[in-house]
């Protein structure tokens, strides 16, 4: 599933005519050589934000070369901007530049840049092609494999998008060198997931490099990223569209977007609302009867030591019920959650006992009584 | 490619696991058993506008049964408010009504309300099934077939949009009972069109049956709209996203959209600008040598006979070179047109005489001076 060639890993993501390579590897933001066979035609609109184009814009436009039209779209930075008004200046300016169908939309920046350049992509003249150049740890081990592409309405999160690949991802391992501490752990969260859902030996691996990614280890980090995006595309690869195995994808986060949802998006990242929900969904498995209360201890710990939040806010109960009522998971009102059997096994249920979640709830619920 | 059973006749797109019925005959609008099959959810939203709900939206409630959540949407007509703002309206509308994944839109009414609501459907959470009652003749042999969905954009007709697929298609042929007279002939241009491109027993047919299709013949209109269908759904299966093939049903089109454009969208129904964008383009086809002109003299004898303007109007050359430029069919900067060799075969192609592309405007150009 993936190489090594002159010092950058190559993971491909196995979808038929719509498959695409990520390159993994220090300075592969810069590297012409693997971009510009995916530039189909003679434009290319970059989008980015007023934090990330300072940083990159200049290297990733000198990888690009010469020859080409380049226009620079850079868009407010924040989950907020990420909405229909953004997405219709983009269509804007795209079409006041002339794009037409054989441009290729470039997204420069985190996952906000990236869900909304794909929906871009995936819409202007009824899709073009797109390149992510993910420049967080969230967006390069999550956002940037699957094709998932977003923009959030006022009444939920990524409600309008649309399912389209990108032609090739870049994975530059050195853009972690910019991030602030607590976004980067935020992304350590959906590491530590790739390992609970799928790879026992991973998570194993993690527990003992811990404090080398803490660190932003190089030659760690590389592995951790190569491994979560060759697990994350295993599973699309065998379900593209969400029908069934995808799901799994989800542990942690119907949790995580209830606390995200009822914290109005301000006190937690996303990374570390999922780490918190993770926590949540393992203390259910254990409740149900389902996981061993041993491993539970262990995947709170492994996020403890990773600088993560695992203690649930103080929400009550009913009101987490009915936010997680409000997420995509649910099918024709019946919840359905993502549950551990083992670490590196999950499965999607229904069969979720009223008063485990009760219990699961109720540690939230006493600091709000507190 | 065809079947008929039961007085309804179905033509299958053949698109793999995207493939859907179209099933065509007099009241299939009213038949839940064909409707049904297709309905996965307990939620329906029918959108349609303040023209055509009055006349179908009771026989199609009907049609959809007990038992199910239905909304009804309702658009202003007219391809003006084909715009994302109504695309936000309906998105809000979905939201408010707690629609998830698992509903259905039901699109009634034109090709409006076919193209915004395919594109609503392809982009609400990422994508809902979606069935088609088109209830104009351009949009059954026309929209209803190829999974072109679109909203326009002040810059261009159909620049925000997706290729999506419906789940299947009602096609009535007793809607036509209500249209007017001039909307109808505008649907025949297209039917005339399908013979051009790829059927000559067609069109010989159809010179044939030219007084009773005038006369709304009920049998030669269900014959008409089934052949246009088969046609257009062999060459969308043989190229679904445009990359090739396709590009042959823009026959007249891009003559068409030049003069839509040059006249503001109002003095030429859609229809009407594609019969004179065919005779332009079968004027240009023997200019380059390649029709013989008596083929030429049939397609405009038989578009004339069915009522369809034919001369082009009072407009400068250069502008309309300016705006066939700004047509989607442009690659990098060259024309590209669809040219005919005979009836029932066409090419696409980039090699155009600059001469014989100016004697050809130059009908309307002389007109212009007067």
């Amino acid at each position: 599933m993936s190489r090594t060639r002159d010092g950058v890993e190559t993971v491909r993501v196995e979808l038929g005519e719509r498959g695409y390579p990520i390159h993994i590897g220090a300075g592969v933001l810069g590297r012409g050589d693997l971009l510009r066979p995916h530039l189909r035609g003679r434009q290319v609109a970059i989008v980015s934000n007023e934090v990330v184009a300072p940083l990159y814009l200049e290297t990733l436009r000198q990888a690009i070369g010469e020859g080409r039209q380049v226009d620079v779209f850079l868009m407010a930075d924040g989950e907020r901007h990420k909405n229909l008004e953004t997405y219709g200046a983009l269509m804007d300016f795209l079409l006041e530049h002339r794009h037409n169908r054989t441009t290729t939309l470039v997204a420069l920046g985190g996952g906000v840049v990236g869900d909304l350049t794909g929906f871009a992509a995936a819409t202007f003249q009824r899709g073009v092609d797109f390149v992510q150049v993910p420049t967080t740890l969230l967006a390069q081990v999550d956002s940037s494999v699957g094709g998932k592409t977003a923009v959030n309405h006022p009444r939920g999160k990524n409600m309008i998008g649309a399912f389209y690949q990108p032609r090739c991802v870049l994975a530059d391992t050195t853009v972690f060198d910019t991030l602030p501490d607590r976004e980067y752990r935020a992304g350590l969260a959906e590491v530590v997931k790739y390992g609970v859902i799928r790879d026992a030996a991973f998570f194993d691996w993690l527990e003992t490099r811990a404090g080398a990614l803490g660190a932003r280890d190089a030659g760690a980090l590389a592995r951790a990223v190569r491994r979560s995006c060759e697990i994350k595309a295993e599973v699309v690869a065998a379900d593209e569209r969400e029908g069934g195995l995808r799901a799994i994808l989800n542990y942690g986060h119907t949790f995580g977007h209830a606390i995200e949802t009822l914290t109005g998006y301000e006190r937690y990242l996303h990374g570390e609302a999922v780490a918190i929900g993770m926590v949540m969904a393992a203390d259910l498995s254990v409740r149900q009867g389902w996981l061993p209360a041993g491993e539970a201890g262990r995947i709170r710990a492994l996020l403890e030591t990773l600088g993560l939040p695992v203690t649930p806010p103080a929400l009550a109960g009913d009101a987490m019920v009915a936010a997680m009522g409000l997420d995509k998971k649910v099918l024709d009102g019946r919840l359905r959650l993502v549950l551990a059997e083992a670490l590196g096994r999950v499965i999607v249920t229904e069969d979720v006992d009223a008063q485990a979640l009760g219990r699961t709830l109720a540690a939230g619920e006493a600091l709000c009584r507190g």
